[in-house]
């Protein structure tokens, strides 16, 4: 069976490259899965960007494991975000509304004018224009910085965005059954403490979505 | 060199169980890495729950990935936070405030009077107190059920919690350095679409913590 194949729950399944590239944009920490030399599985969480048609990390060229995806190491690469919880009448129906994808293949090495593209876009995906407020990168960051691609090709999808399915005899019971969703904001800008005085904070800070109180639904 | 030893940014490496804990006891969304029968990596994303030195997952005995983990294949389990955005004066250092555990080891089927305590536990992890306003799991559902344990035994943690740390000429410039700390908060409950009229939002979802006004540092 392909794995890109849901194997459970498949009515969650989605074929939708858009809503691929919404779940894409929207979360900036995925996990790599790769094999190590011993044959063991090994995950670690490192930020993702998209950029079209390919998905951007980035490292140290210090990193035994992204040097090790550069050399064409099969990968799986997880983005997950988690949407609220699903509060059915029942444990065995409880459940998360999420987002998750799973991207399969292997990472090819980003160079020359495109690594500079890249990291650009990288650094604007985490703070929209934080890179017209900074300095240029220099030779040496860029010599110790490694920029890897992963096609967006192989690929599957599962969104739980439902209601509590409970059984008839469940719904006619006393458990009160809805969902409560989540949602991840910046909270107020701290300076750093050798900051110099008087400079102000950034356009692009200021504008990251900070807490809000809550909406009435 | 051990997959527990940190080769990057050591100094960032934690070695407090108290520590770990307070991660795994926080985040309830952990990636499980695993070798499929090609030999290739696969990462998928599942609800865990911490119960003391063991980590609980659950799952459909119809979930094929769930039986090969059933079965004591190698697994890696990575609990992750983002606590906010590293703001630094170039974006060669900036980066994100994080917490990562990575686990490694095989799971074993809990069972019986076992596997009812431990699903009593998943539950309340996710919402505390609901499983007093809950029926029992019936024998239908419990055989439905697979709950999978993973030894709190091999593991490694790194945690990222400061600032930024630019190098003086970028410290003497214009640019602007700090945190931004992001909070991840619930929001005002929605009643199921078949909710029997005059039930009230019980106790336990009353108790999540909801989105509160950005407070000032």
């Amino acid at each position: 069976m392909s794995r890109t194949t849901v194997t459970r729950l498949r009515e969650k399944q989605s074929v939708e490259r858009s809503v691929l590239d919404a779940l894409l944009d929207a979360v900036h920490v995925g996990h790599v899965g790769f094999v190590d030399d011993a044959g063991l599985p090994r995950v670690i969480p490192t930020a993702v960007v998209r950029d079209r048609d390919r998905m951007l990390l980035h490292g140290s060229t210090g990193s035994p494991w992204m040097r090790r995806l550069a050399g064409g190491a099969p990968v799986s690469l997880a983005v997950t975000a988690v949407d609220g919880l699903v509060v059915a009448r029942s444990a065995f129906e409880s459940s998360i509304r999420y987002r998750s994808a799973v991207l399969f293949g292997s990472c090819t090495t980003v160079q020359g004018a495109d690594k500079l593209a890249a990291l650009d876009l990288i650094t604007d995906a985490m703070i929209p224009g934080r890179v017209a407020e900074l300095r240029r990168p220099n030779e040496r960051e860029l010599a110790a910085t490694l920029v890897l691609a992963l096609p967006i090709a192989e690929w599957s999808l599962k969104v739980s965005a439902g209601w509590p399915e409970d059984p008839d005899e469940d719904v006619a019971g006393q458990a009160w059954a809805g969902v409560v969703p989540t949602v991840t904001r910046y909270r107020t800008p701290l300076a750093a403490p050798d900051l110099r005085p008087g400079l102000p904070v950034p356009a692009s800070v200021r504008a990251l979505p900070t807490d809000q109180p809550a909406s009435t639904p």
